[in-house]
């Protein structure tokens, strides 16, 4: 991209003054809805695929360090949370996987989420569920998506009853690795999990709301290049949304 | 850190209430006498030592990405921008390289800055200055750290000359590394930097006089383990602070 002249900077500067009401029209009003706060002591345990993992270091397994939470929305709501909170023994952990799928999930669940006993566990599952079928690697239907996942949080529950489990909408945007073959069924996953959510009374992120109005400001490529994986804007407006939609 | 019990939790809910006016009272006000904003469009470079290294992955020499942009307030700074920004051609650069001091920024400089051209060029430099003389790596005086510097920013707006700087204040956390040896040399080396940003017309972060009101909140751990590397927490509220002075 060209760097801009003169003429164009003034432009940009006076467009500074849109940044607050462009981010107001992106996110979600602020959760007044929402019965409770967050706890905002504890662990907080955030589970999913790559776009949790986001490159991760699998060897920085101590909680609040940088590297271990990768380079995604795990990490920006981290940082803010322990620079707002400072005087609660936060202890912040990333443990999603690259490519993992609900099964995925719950093979390593005992470990991964039961042991760490979050007070706050959020969940982002789903895209490789349909992505590995549609590549051929894998055969689960819809339905054992919305029973997998289902079965996954009421076994939380039995377990960690006193944990609060956000479940973060799947989302894909219309570009790169993302074709009109992944629809109807990719809404129909996505949907299920957001029906899940709304059984079980748990917290939701709309994440996929929150791109569809986002592509109103910028290409779904400036948000998730392969329309799969979060762009660094796109990580940053998940974990503005994440942290406005919990009530931190 | 044990979790909390649940009358602790309620406790810290309570807590949460508090969260904008512990940040209100760390950061500095919004820099209303700054007489122009930022350049919003273009290249914005960030040099530096380890602290604004911070991780990154020298491989990936492309703008706006994440592994490139590191672990730091580099990091954290262009993901609150991109999404902010979403209309605007931002292209963000970290070019800090771990152990640099004055004259290393010196060496690497035609490559490393001005051939980037960049539209705003924030620079943090000095903590290496002073901690590989104390360790016996380096000789460089206060006055080779003033006057190297100043040549490095004269340099730079001669031929740079619409290229805004911002200069970020040195600071160490009384804590692990930074004993009373640092002392008084850190502080002049810190005040030399204050008074180039002051003598040239500078925007200056003031990164020390930050953390002084930070440790008011959590230990000097808590914002920089061993006192000259932030933490996340750390980093987090370091770029707050940069964007909050810097009018962005």
């Amino acid at each position: 991209m060209p760097l801009l002249n003169r003429r164009q900077l003034v432009q940009s500067s006076a467009a500074l003054g849109l940044s607050a009401s462009v981010l107001a029209r992106i996110t979600s009003p602020a959760a007044a809805s929402q019965a409770k706060p967050l706890p905002a002591s504890g662990r907080i345990l955030f589970q999913g695929d790559s776009i949790t993992d986001a490159g991760r270091d699998r060897k920085s397994d101590k909680p609040n360090q940088a590297a271990g939470l990768g380079n995604g929305y795990p990490c920006f709501v981290a940082g803010d949370l322990l620079r707002d909170q400072p005087a609660l023994n936060l202890e912040i952990f990333n443990r999603g996987i690259s490519g993992n799928k609900v099964p995925d999930l719950a093979a390593r669940w005992a470990a991964d989420c039961i042991d760490l006993q979050p007070m706050v566990l959020s969940i982002l599952i789903g895209v490789n569920d349909i992505w590995h079928k549609l590549n051929g690697k894998y055969e689960g239907t819809v339905a054992d998506y919305a029973s997998g996942y289902r079965n996954l949080i009421e076994e939380t529950q039995s377990k960690l009853p006193n944990t609060r489990i956000v479940i973060c909408e799947p989302f894909v945007l219309k570009c790169g690795a993302v074709n009109d073959k992944w629809f109807p069924e990719f809404d129909e996953r996505r949907e299920a999990a957001v029906k899940l959510a709304s059984d079980l009374k748990l917290t939701l992120v709309p994440f996929q709301q929150m791109f569809n109005r986002a592509i109103e400001q910028a290409p779904p490529e400036y948000w998730a290049a392969d329309g799969v994986h979060p762009t660094l804007a796109g990580h940053a407006l998940m974990a503005h949304e994440w942290r406005k939609v919990a009530g931190f």
